[in-house]
């Protein structure tokens, strides 16, 4: 069953284990953040949970209405796939068919997201959007709070195509606020389209509701697909709509909070410092701005933010999970390569610069085939690309460096493209260039590196003892009383296709204490030595 | 104060907690090194632990008179600590000394190794190379025991200069055993100049003695330095040595077994396939033989066996710590680059192929001073070669993967060379392709990739919360009874060189609450807007 609102979802967490409620009153502006910030600084990865403020004040000594929730979508994979209504390891494949069979949302006439409805000098009054308890997301270095977690939804203003996506916001002013897009991103093209038009672009942002939009909200879901279709397949029912106030758009009907208003083509304003997802604060920026007409919501809303900057982080996991699951169909359904099977995007590289990709080839131009296409799925995402095989884990960096140490020779299995672009990438263009100039720096813009690591031939066996022999051991373990093991992958020796039928003969001797047969075999098989090539060439 | 012997080394592992005894009988053929090798597929690094076999039996159904110790160099960091009598954190430094600073020998007139001697008759009678329970490392695929952890002697029959030196060898009579060399290593160059002068090459192999020796044997000390003279450095005093009985080499006067004879010249034979540290078998290749002419051993002896092939294994641990040390002092001392500060091998690579260099750089050319001696360090050695800033630990794949992802550029921050030599590594050539001819397959032979991953100019700070808002937010973590925490680092934000006045200025207000002022200040600041670039040009 699909959640039908935040509230719901948050109460399945807690009843899950997976939610601290914190009732301590916290101020928002310095110690919200860095609370949360300290599970992925201290904790592993699956014990991280949900956190819901439940009493909130402020540096200026105010308090609020609104509770806020930070971590809910991703702090954890548990927590995703508690999203997803699914276990972990479904997580994938449940997003590769939602993409695959989306379902459209359905019109209500009203909803709680209505409750409360401001314009005008009661907009004002009411403090604007700065009257939700907005953190501040790396004090000491923001120059402000931002929406982190805003799911923005905008149209094409030729196709009236929708778009829902992530981008994050300076509040500015009560009704007005940044917003950081990118020309390649969805909105961006919106953007241009309505400058070119001579309009503003209506646009709707969304600040918590049910975590399938927001799931929706922060992937790649190509250009055309409406990101609420895609939303209504994870949830596995349409996602119920209603119209917006003073834009021709349309929000899910039990958000909790739908701020309306435009962005506006005519100006851009400077924004940031921000703390980014790569790890450092993004430099100041000429960006759009957001002016706010109209705001909707719920009795004692829940303001949600996302958890993002140095990663991992919350924003770290959600992108992977969905980008991931993205790239899996893009390759696998679109592209015309059956045989990949992961793909996973590592949170170090703020999910969007490394990426590996696990294939069972059938020819050895399908590693190069994934490797073009993955990195053109987008302009500035994938700077390391790497293909690997079925057995080596593509999550794990460890296994990925084995790959990358035995299965590759640079010379021929590395390549370098330009033409990237970057996006908030520090090593794009020196501190202090102008945002445009970084984007795309002359005169070649970014680059990537794509690296074949699948095996190009047969390989001998790997060194590790046969199974029967390393099964046998695990008993005389535990019978000596040793410590438990948590069993690492692989525990024992496979085949790769290189194993001849005399080496297989001569190691069931060797077990049997029949070797010193085989050396002597061996000796009748001398050969004269005249010294080696490589001495004499 | 250094170990006199092995036995007295092993002693001191058992009382600091490190060793395991096992005195239930084991096959040595099938069963030894599969228990082993659990510690590796099944508990964490640090937990490891060093085994000494107290009874031993084989597939043949003897028993023996000796013991067998495994893991005693390098199962851990502390064991390997242990052997040089310091603390982990003080290895590197150690090592580096050592090199700086050595301690020749010191010839005695006899010692325990001398208490069994058997040549002739009596050394055939004896079982030869085969009385010792020497385990077979990967049961079900290798077709013999190998000897792991010989310290091979030999000296250059020019110059008299000694080597030592760890080669695998396969146990093939008696008196007969294989050894598999490279040319490009310094005893394949003793084989040369022996060949040439049409002598057969003396060697004495020591099985089992204190841990300095065995630290230098399988380390990569330079051509012409004496292995005993930097174990001395490592062990703080002069090794002892007495004369061998049917060579013209010195041995450890403590070692548990020595080996005497003569690697031929003259002819090859066939060895392998034997597990290797790729974590792929070995091929069968054509090696050198090496003839026994002589075993001296103490009465009750330890056989002393390294567990390699898959990696993490001791060996891996072993080469790692060595060769972190060696690659610090050559860099820094010896190639005129000061501010290399720390070297990482990585075990996954079988601390062989990928290796990160931390410096402090002073000048943007010394990232490429290092990479490019790094890579001409040795022709087998470094298939990837990555430089990193001091904040990057080059010890953890997660924070170099953070390096690579946003401080390089591939089109400007790599290159490739080709000129390396194969030592095992399967990507080389296709399976069955013959020993010399995938050591430097035509036409190039192998290559390294070098990247430079050190930041090309003042990044902005890291995007974590300043450090007062940090711990300030572990006090509220602690009060509110949240689960204990393991801090990672880095845990706050630091300043890289980019950070104008005006941003800390409005960061600052920020946190008190001021951030609609600075909201007002940058609408001031507007300019029109007429498209980005990217989209006319």
């Amino acid at each position: 069953m699909a959640y039908k609102d935040l509230r719901d979802f948050i109460n399945d967490l807690d009843q899950k284990g997976l939610l601290y409620r914190v009732k301590r009153t916290i101020n928002k502006d310095t110690e919200l953040m860095p609370l949360v910030r300290w599970q992925f600084r201290g904790l592993p990865s699956d014990e991280r949970k949900a956190f819901l403020f439940e009493s909130l004040t402020d540096s200026r000594g105010r308090s609020f209405d609104a509770k806020v929730a930070v971590g809910i979508l991703g702090a954890s994979r548990p927590i995703y796939a508690a999203g997803m209504g699914c276990k972990v390891e479904e997580i994938q494949e449940r997003w590769v068919q939602a993409q695959r069979f989306p379902i459209p949302p359905k019109m209500v006439d009203g909803g709680p997201v209505k409750e409360v409805i401001l314009q005008g000098d009661a907009l004002l009054e009411a403090g604007g959007i700065d009257k939700f308890p907005i953190p501040i997301s790396t004090p000491g270095y923001d120059t402000a709070p931002y929406l982190s977690s805003p799911y923005v939804v905008t149209k094409d203003p030729e196709t009236s195509i929708v778009n829902v996506g992530t981008y994050r916001g300076m509040i500015k002013g009560r009704t007005r606020t940044g917003i950081m897009t990118h020309g390649a991103q969805h909105i961006g093209i919106h953007l241009e389209k309505a400058r070119r038009l001579g309009q503003n672009l209506p646009a709707a942002i969304i600040l918590g509701c049910v975590p399938y939009v927001g799931m929706c909200s922060v992937a790649k879901i190509p250009y055309g697909v409406n990101e609420y279709d895609v939303a209504g397949g994870l949830a596995g029912a349409p996602i119920e709509l209603v119209k917006c106030e003073t834009v021709d758009l349309e929000v899910p009907a039990t958000s909790e909070i739908v701020v309306e208003g435009e962005l506006s083509t005519e100006y851009l304003e400077d924004e940031a410092p921000f703390g980014e997802y790569s790890g450092y604060m993004g430099e100041r920026a000429k960006n759009h701005v957001f002016n706010i007409s109209c705001i909707t919501h719920r009795r004692k809303p829940i303001y949600q933010a996302f958890i993002s900057q140095f990663p991992p982080s919350e924003s770290s996991m959600i992108r992977k999970i969905s980008y991931d699951a993205l790239m899996l169909k893009f390759l696998k359904y679109d592209c015309n390569i059956p045989t990949v099977q992961r793909v996973a995007f590592h949170e170090m590289s703020g999910s969007w610069m490394y990426i590996v990709i696990q294939l069972d080839k059938t020819n050895p131009s399908q590693p190069w085939q994934a490797l073009n296409a993955a990195v053109a799925l987008d302009p500035t995402i994938g700077k390391i690309i790497i293909t690997v095989d079925p057995d080596i884990d593509p999550d794990d960096p460890e296994s990925v460096n084995w790959a990358l140490s035995f299965c590759m020779q640079p010379h021929l299995d590395v390549r370098i493209t330009t033409g990237k672009s970057s996006m908030l990438d520090p090593s794009a263009a020196p501190s202090g260039t102008e945002t445009e100039d970084r984007r795309f720096p002359k005169p070649v813009g970014t680059s990537a590196m794509l690296i074949d690591a699948t095996r190009k031939h047969a390989y001998p066996t790997v060194s590790l003892p046969a199974k029967e022999y390393m099964d046998h051991a695990k008993e005389i373990w535990e019978e000596l009383g040793l410590p438990p093991l948590k069993t690492r992958y692989p525990y024992h020796g496979y085949a790769l296709g290189y194993w001849p039928e005399e080496w297989d003969k001569e190691a069931q001797m060797a077990v049997q204490g029949l070797y010193l047969e085989t050396g002597e075999k061996l000796a009748q098989r001398r050969k004269p030595f005249r010294g080696w090539k490589e001495a004499k060439e």
